[in-house]
Order: structure tokens, then sequence, then C-alpha cells
């Protein structure tokens, strides 16, 4: 049986990227990079490319693309797009593309390169998510993107959720993934609530974003799996369309 | 009030060490290195000295001192002692001094010289080690050792445990020491049961040591607080017996 591991944070990747080529790895930044991809795609947009820095996504900006910057949790001054997926209505993203760089989910993404497939992971799409790995039955990294290195409540929930999600026939295979799933079933009851002493959402109360915590923690709302491949992210199954 | 943040394995470590000289450490690494410490201390131990490698304790045993190396699981061929918590009676370490290395504790230790003080903690003297803490009153770094630079279950359960020992007087000032003290009260009522899924555990079940278990999570079998100090560890307290 496939085995699922659960890496914490990005510092603890290389821990685990032997054979990285004959597994699957989800990234997920709940709050908010992926949750905000998945909406993005939800509203249509054609195609994502997550860059490393403002003046990469700028770079793009001239080739037609809307540009996203997002640094510590506020939109980088001069762009048109941040990080709260309540910024990608289908008014301004429909049949898009978009650069997007954020503080920790687009260089998890960056990191993955080189797996058999690399997926964009959000409670939005969780079910969704695990349909498609069933199906490819591999062995999966769950990948937190975490806060600037740190471990996170929000991550580690979503990793719990989307190994439950995958049923019977995958093995829990590291005491993170173990942790994971503990946490989830105690959370579950009342996700909001229990995050509310995540380091995150008290950060969000400060910035005054309470509401994107919501939408980033509302279940199955999609069943598109956001992909990314070959430096893209675009729909599975749709790539064609980009 | 002094705030408590859990690093959950080595490699997360350099996120932390910030103003180290400030704040008191915690080194844990339960199955078996802190607890082989603790009981080693209970057993009338004067000293034990940590090294990097099993040549290094060969070095401190022409000094006179017992040598313990342990790698893997599995005491090093030729050594006297390995990492065994039982291997250390009153009849062979009372009043010795000790090298010792280990595949995790040890190299935890080492990492955190330069803190303000560098603790060796245990479910053995949690409430002992929480009395110290208060006393001193400043920031707390609670240290797991993890295996092979990865997160496990049994240290981030004693993080937690240890967190709630402090009682209302220090911060919870992470996820991660969120995390650990609600997987903590999960576990409490049964840790060893709780522990069955740790991949640690499972490993001791493979090398015929599942009876070292029960020892290293009986709980305030002793007041005695190890120290480690000027690169050895000796008990607080009592370092002029050294």
């Amino acid at each position: 049986m496939p085995k699922v591991e659960t890496i914490l944070t990005p510092a603890l990747f290389h821990l685990y990227n032997q054979d990285l080529t004959e597994k699957n790895v989800v990234v997920t930044d709940i709050l908010r990079a992926t949750t905000t991809m998945c909406v993005a795609f939800e509203n249509q947009a054609r195609e994502m490319i997550p860059v490393s820095t403002p003046e990469d996504a700028l770079v793009w900006q001239q080739r037609g693309y809307l540009a996203a910057a997002e640094r510590s949790g506020v939109t980088v001054q001069g762009f048109e797009l941040g990080n709260s997926p309540q910024e990608y209505s289908k008014e301004k993203v429909g049949g898009q593309r978009i650069a997007i760089t954020t503080t920790n989910g687009t260089r998890a993404l960056e990191m993955s390169k080189g797996a058999a497939s690399v997926y964009v992971g959000a409670f939005r799409n969780v079910q969704a998510l695990a349909e498609v790995l069933k199906k490819e039955n591999r062995d999966v990294l769950l990948f937190c993107a975490g806060w600037k290195n740190k471990f996170n409540l929000e991550d580690t929930l979503y990793a719990g959720c989307l190994f439950q999600s995958l049923g019977a026939d995958f093995v829990c295979a590291d005491d993170a993934t173990a942790a994971a799933v503990d946490l989830y079933n105690l959370a579950s009851p009342d996700l909001a609530g229990y995050l509310q002493k995540a380091n995150h959402v008290q950060r969000f109360q400060t910035l005054h974003i309470e509401s994107d915590l919501e939408v980033c923690l509302r279940m199955n709302t999609s069943t598109l799996v956001p992909r990314y491949i070959h430096g893209k992210i675009a729909l599975y199954g749709h790539e064609t369309m980009s």
C-alpha cells in the first residue's frame, strides 16, 4: 500500500526528498496561498505561475499576466492582487493568467519540483484531491508550507484531514501524519474555533482580514484540483486549456 | 510573562536561537537519552559528558570515565553501556562519571550551548524541572531531539506535559506548543497505549527493548534536575559535586 508522510515545514523538506520522482506531493498553505489558488480556478482563472519575488511577478505582468504579491500577510505596494481569496473574483480573474508570489506557499511549490506530480491542496478541494491521489496510487508527501519555516496548526490540520479523506488504502508512515490526524479529529467539530489559538489567525485579527478565515476553512466547495507542472499551475485534467 | 516555544526537531533549531543567552532550553529525548541521563543521576552517577562520536567516548574512558555509545537504537559494539535506562543501575553507575553519545539527544544538548541554562528533561523529572523554570522565570525553548531530525510523538508529548506543568505563569507562544499540549492531553490517560502508533515505539518492538518504554514514561519518580553546563551534565544545585 502506498505510504503517506507529512512534512511539517519547508525546513524539513530535505529529509523527505529521496525518490521524489516516485512520489506525489500535496502543497498546502491554507492561510492563504493554496486556498487562494483554488478560488482563482473556481473563478475560472486559466493559469497561475508561482514566482519567487514581486519583481518576477512584474516581468510576467508585462506579458499580459495579472500580478499578485504578498509578504507577511500584506499585499505588496503597487500590486493589483495580494493573497486574499476574496480578491480573486470571477470578474477579476475569470479567463486570466496570474503570476503570484507569497511568503510561504509559492516557495513550497517551487521546492517540490521533480515530484511525480505536485498538487495544490486546500480544504475547498480536499475530497477531490483525495480521489486523484487514490487513482494514482503512489506514495504521498503532505507538504505544509508553514510560516517562515515554522510549524503552523492550520496546514497540519489540513494534512490530517487529507489523510483521513484517503481512507484505508494508504498507510500512515510517520509520527507527523499521526499527530496531524489526531489534531484534525480534535479540531474538526469547529475548525474556526479551534484555530483561534493559531498564531496566524491572531495575525489575521491584527491585519483585519478575519473574513478570509471562513473562506479558507470551507470544505469541499470545489471538485477542481490545481496541479503544478512545468512551472505553471493548471487544472488537473485540463492542462491543455492553458 | 515569560514565553514558551517548542522546537519540534533539531532541523528547526536555527529558527529559534536569537537571544539564546536570555532563554532556558529544555532538551528532551524521551526514548531514551534524556530519560537515561535522569536515571543515571537517580542512581548516583556523578557527572555525564555528552560527546559527538563513539571515538570521543573512548578518549574519556582512558581518563576513567564509563563509555556509553548508541546508534540507531543499538549499543555500539565494544561499549560497556548503550542508551537503555535499565543498564544504568546503581551498581554500575553510582559514583561514576560517564561519557555518552547517542543518535539524537547528545547532539541536541551540544546545539543548545550558549543558552542561559540547558536542562535535561524527561517524564521522570517533569514537575521538578517545571519548578526550576518557574523560579528562574525566563523564556523557555522546549527542544525535542526527534529522530534523525524528524518529528516524533514522544518528545512532543513531553513538551506538552512540561508546558502544562508550568501552570499559568508562562505564555504558550507558538503553534508547536499549542499542538504539543493538545496531543499530550489526548494521550495522557494512557501514554504507553497512545504511543503504540509512534514510529520509535515500533522500532523498540523490533529491537526487543519494549521494557524500556515503561521506564521512559514513568512520571515524577525523581526531583533531580540534570543541567548541561560547561560541557558537562551535573545535577542542578549540586554542580560543585563534580
